[in-house]
């Protein structure tokens, strides 16, 4: 069935021949494999460009920060699938993965947006909080949440951002995201009500919009680094298991609400 | 309900409190963020240690090796579902991981296996040779296939495979597992009647297991690479879609074996 | 890691003692299996209440509907996905249901916010015409397409519509919901400029809505429905594969955008 | 990229044109929405044949007795993993089946595999017990776990097995695959040195190949009436969540079991 208007598929990603695989204009076994490190090649491969020193010093340094946080729920969703299917490590990894929605990673990406639009708005007389105040009073008036602050665990602030921005500032990137993120904690209180502080979410997009990394990839970057937190847990899982464990920890003190038999006597 | 004896879960791959986030013993603000790269972080996640220079070479090699190949069906899979979930990055990812199965993917661990086998057998002697016939004999008879030898399309050598022992040289890294899949590959046309030559997914453990990487955690290498891949090639799909052009031409030349209505005139 | 206010599980399914399950305060075993259908079951434990003959005659003939629709994306990905991985049959399921996003399936649930939208705006007047009219408006007006409405193949009408509202007829259900459907597509030409023609997601919310089906359920019909023509798929996959057949013809005239080196020569 | 020799799909599941949808050689919109029931119609989709009302009554049974049982571990993940990424129905429905694998539900179809092993082996004579101490001795001398037999909540016997084989009894389908359960239960205590009573899981396959549904299909069973669970979690969870109320719970007691720094005080 022909949905849409395109019939021809074109890629500028890779392209291969019997011998040779090209990936983003280069021999990926001459040029590549043992050349350069993975993550200036995920930069290579999303943005058809190696990274300057500063880029990948910045890549490298989100990825660190958001790849592992304990046992947060796709964890344990992650985990609780190996349990039940050890056979099949890439479907606990998938499981994990789908926890990356709004509510708990998501935030990198419209977090991003949220900054590139007060830019926008801004213009060039780049006053930031007069934005960052305007578009949080729309996104309030339209009960839209604001991504990126504040956090259930770290309310005197996350030491994430901090390490995240002093990166940022040592490398020498573009930091104009930074102060918008700044800008807009700083009127949050006024706008919102509410102290809230900018959390890991928002340091994120606001340092790797600062190298140019594209807004429509943003949220790969919190999806790369989970996997790779995803993946220790699940060795751990194959070696130590504790999927069944938290399961029954979960519901151990499970209400039911629903009506039962007469006969009927709880086990629990 | 309580699956298995153990109730209380225990972890140690991080733990945190209200400021501070512990990962294998170290602060990931003060001691890891910006302090080291994604990939040596990955390797501290899974083993609970640092990797050293070495070891790092390898496992960027083979993250770089495995991490693109084009539009292979995983990738088709993956675009496929983004174009009909355009909302749900994180579902096309997991969509796309989850053709990491044993057929494409997958055959990383289960040569790893093969090649720990293998020097379990050769024991003390290590006359890798005559261990690798004995093993591959007892999985022609058994009818399991050899994971990890010969490529429908690298026919005459995949140049990955030499580029990742190449760097497994100069690294100056255990050259065991190496040694054990050349011994492999020499002695298949003699066990199978086929010249089956080394793949990059046998290359992919035989380097690994040569830094210690961990047999159990071998799956996770391909899946996380592979994620940067997909991660690269959604983002392409987001800015230039071809999802629903790859589903036309999939179904061009379908041909339906099935009855129909008398009356029915086929569209195609 | 506490996240949000709630500590206490709740759920109002199901629960069970070393005996007995209870769902919906009935007991499984001795009420429920032999005793109803499997859709008057998916009923219950939805809603918490057996359905109607009428109400189940619906829900039968809306699940009938989208079931199955040939090698969509979503299936091609499925297939895919078991050819990769033959040996996790629940991976290709799904990486099939990955792809129920707003594009394909979700229009159902969407489409039924739009009618109950449609519903409330013309509330005790029901003059739908001028309230789809007000509500299409709006929708233009903020870019949000219509859901539900046009098909890529069934330019002239897609006679599962017609089905579904013979059902609803048949059966006498509350057709207000088909009501508004119908209003909504009279109006719609005006809106747009084009004659869209109800499809079979717009027809679904419309019936399901006529027996008192959740709106927040909604999802959930076009997802059990595939997954009954995914399982098929996947069954006739297992016997005679084409998920690679399919993944090959997807890539035969695929056009590579990007760069390469002097001396690559294509091979296709 | 060319895997395999296959290059033109093929399919006998479903064709159409631009009117009509062709389904196993039935119109949809004029033979089968609103004529036939879902759980038939998923009967006529795997195996190309209408059931019979016998094979229709217990295609029904099986899918209500394995659609619920709770907040198991793989509903959790699908729970947490809504919590998490609310806007995707679709991606938690995916996460709770990723969970369907060997532990938990994949059991239907490798008991069903080892029923027919049984009758195979027990050939002409169709002396069940001898055949089924054959067969059980033989996986316990390899090591493989006896799927099907065992539940770590109903050690008195499971009353879904006895609802199920009370339905084909009074159905009057073949009873063969019942009678080689039977027998493999009291053949496992002399074989097993333990009481391993029949589960649901092994009651399900040995029913339903008594109507003829296909071994390859087994394992879809379990899955689609999973799925009708998992959407009522969901969309109970949709309206009173409980996600991150379980994932607290089940971190309640967690120890980690790592090193920290010195200056480093645990939360909990």
């Amino acid at each position: 069935m022909k949905i849409g208007k395109e019939t021809i598929p074109k890629t500028s990603i890779s392209t291969s021949n019997a011998d040779t695989i090209i990936v983003r204009g280069k021999n990926l076994s001459t040029e590549l494999i043992g050349k350069t490190s993975f993550v200036d090649y995920f930069h290579l491969l999303v943005t058809g460009n190696a990274p300057t020193p500063a880029a990948s010093a910045i890549l490298n340094a989100t990825l660190v920060a958001i790849a592992e946080h304990g046992l947060v729920p796709s964890v344990q969703a992650s985990r609780m699938t190996l349990a039940a299917a050890p056979e099949v490590f890439q479907g606990a990894v998938a499981a994990g993965i789908l926890g990356c929605g709004s509510v708990i990673l998501g935030a990198s990406e419209t977090a991003g947006r949220l900054f590139w639009e007060i830019r926008e708005r801004a213009g060039a007389a780049k006053n930031y909080h007069e934005a960052a105040r305007e578009v949080a009073t729309e996104y309030r008036n339209a009960r839209i949440p604001i991504p990126g602050y504040g956090h259930p665990l770290h309310k005197e602030g996350d030491a994430r951002v901090k390490a995240l921005f002093d990166v940022a500032v040592v490398e020498g990137i573009d930091l104009s995201f930074v102060h918008i993120a700044q800008a807009l904690e700083n009127v949050l209180p006024e706008v919102t009500g509410k102290k809230l502080l900018l959390n890991v979410s928002a340091a994120i997009p606001a340092v790797l919009l600062g190298i140019g990394f594209p807004l429509r990839a943003l949220k790969g970057v919190p999806i790369l680094a989970r996997t790779a937190g995803l993946i220790a847990h699940l060795a751990e899982e194959l070696e130590q298991p504790i999927g069944f464990a938290l399961s029954y920890q979960a519901t151990r003190e499970v209400q039911y609400a629903g009506s039962t038999p007469e006969d009927f006597i709880p086990s629990h």
